[in-house]
């Protein structure tokens, strides 16, 4: 970076170093004629104001953090590869952290000491609850994208996909074809789980739910493959599974099995995944708009910066079904 | 955030505001009980420095700017997801741009502006050469990963993998397996491909290549998928795609067409991708190692930080390849 100074600019232009520091940072007071001048002299020696300095002049934050635990998968990838974009053309600066839940809060803590200390203007949580950042919330105005937020926390912004609404997509979709022998393969931890765990409940069909340990997946799947391929019924089958990519690993398996989908056994899940035609048996899934989402996202990142102490915004999206051969 | 200032912390400790300063920042000169204190009152009256100031009084940045044009890709995706905490766990903050390449120059001329105004202190470039920020390079330490530097770019630290041992990969490959009459299915415009044809041409077999637009691939495609239709041979034949999500495309078009994969046509590609084994035709792919990227990346940054002017670090990364249904 060259170091060209204000005083330097200044002094070509014949001003003070104050007037060519207001004129750059676009007060309109000055003539014309001396404006374009100390622009032209700015441009042409390359002079990039000191952000640090300014930053601290104004004591004005334009960093937005983002917060997710990881973008190895296709909908979180999808999202923030737009928030970042979106936020940058707003001219805001992205700042995004990865933390994996299975690195414990420690990780974290030390992402939310990062946020305090680039002092970020916003922040910005993507389909994540367990780490809500208590602390930083307090000063700080939070943006979740992708979950309602609990009874007991803290109101804030956020735009959610209604898990409620992806249980009942499943259930209906479900019984329309006929399916009667339901299970449920989410973890009873997930919302997701819990409320299609109570739509199986209302629906008075048979039903079972299998528990899915974070740890050993594979182990699981090979488990439930083996529990399903023992039910003594005639009644369809059907499972649902919270998580696309965990369905798709569930299908090889159970293909691998010599379980046919979906005659023996139907599948459904919940999560956009852009391959879903290209599988062996191409997968039925409830999808997220994640284009709708980063837009929406960036009116309310606008909004909320300019009104800190307006009701907080509440915003449900609603999901879409794609049918396809495996149910 | 609270608005304590380091002045109300050096009054409650009794100490000067540049002594509370020096404790802060780890100094040992003073006593273990003044600095005790400093830290205690400090903690309880939740006291963060101001980011912006500390850096401008340090002039020195402990922000790593990385810069690629998507993270839609599970490639990119995952190095960067490692990248980021693996920089975040070495103290430093990665700042991630993403600029696409159908956006223009444009975008990526102010990506670079906002690494300018965070005065990074180290530049990564994700597999993207297109946009090389020649501006900042001059000023800024340039770690490039996944390419290696055209022969007129300025030299700088890179771990690359080898676009050649790709091609040849490809190539053994598919003259082991017995294919006769070769397609490549890259632009002639994309390393990849111009290493590809060179093999060919090479390799005495009957051959053929089909220029890909990026704007309209799905027509593009179709267009492939008729010529391979009209072509008289009774040879085996292959194609090679550079990019496996294009691949993964083509197959399903290829097959509601009713070619038979690897029947009709076998099918290789380059590109990491984690569904391989679940698509309708499992594809043979030439992989990444993407985890081992991130860990070599990061010895390089903290290098490259401490040694300024040590002589460039140049690291080429073995592919492996996949053998699956599809060749």
């Amino acid at each position: 970076m060259k170091n060209i100074k204000l005083q330097d600019i200044a002094n070509k232009a014949g001003c003070s170093k104050n007037t060519a520091s207001l004129i750059l940072r676009g007060a309109t007071k000055f003539s014309k004629e001396l404006a374009e001048q100390v622009k032209e002299i700015a441009k042409n020696s390359g002079y990039i104001p000191n952000y640090a300095a300014r930053n601290l002049a104004s004591q004005k934050s334009d960093i937005i953090g983002i917060y997710t635990p990881t973008i190895n998968d296709p909908v979180r990838a999808g999202i923030i590869n737009d928030l970042i974009q979106n936020i940058h053309k707003a001219n805001y600066k992205p700042f995004l952290g990865i933390g994996t839940p299975t690195n414990g809060i420690n990780q974290s803590i030390s992402w939310m000491n990062t946020f305090k200390h680039l002092n970020v203007a916003l922040l910005v949580l993507v389909a994540q609850y367990e780490m809500e950042p208590k602390e930083l919330t307090n000063d700080v105005p939070l943006l979740v994208l992708g979950c309602q937020p609990p009874e007991n926390k803290i109101p804030h912004d956020y735009i959610a996909w209604d898990r409620s609404e992806v249980a009942r997509i499943a259930m209906d979709h479900l019984i329309d074809r006929g399916y009667e022998y339901i299970i449920n393969g989410c973890s009873a931890n997930t919302i997701t789980g819990q409320k299609f765990l109570t739509e199986l409940k209302k629906s008075n069909l048979s039903h079972t739910h299998f528990e899915l340990s974070i740890t050993n997946q594979t182990n699981d799947l090979l488990k439930i493959i083996d529990k399903i391929q023992k039910i003594k019924t005639k009644r369809r089958k059907a499972i649902f599974f919270g998580d696309t990519l965990l369905a798709v690993k569930f299908m090889d398996m159970a293909l691998n099995a010599k379980i046919k989908i979906p005659k023996d056994l139907a599948v459904i899940s919940y999560d956009y995944f852009p391959w879903a035609d290209s599988l062996k048996v191409p997968l039925t899934t409830i999808c997220q708009p994640i284009e709708q989402m980063s837009e929406k996202a960036i009116d309310i990142i606008k909004y909320r910066l300019a009104n800190k102490n307006s009701p907080f915004i509440n915003k449900v999206i609603p999901h879409k079904l794609i049918v396809r051969k495996s149910t």
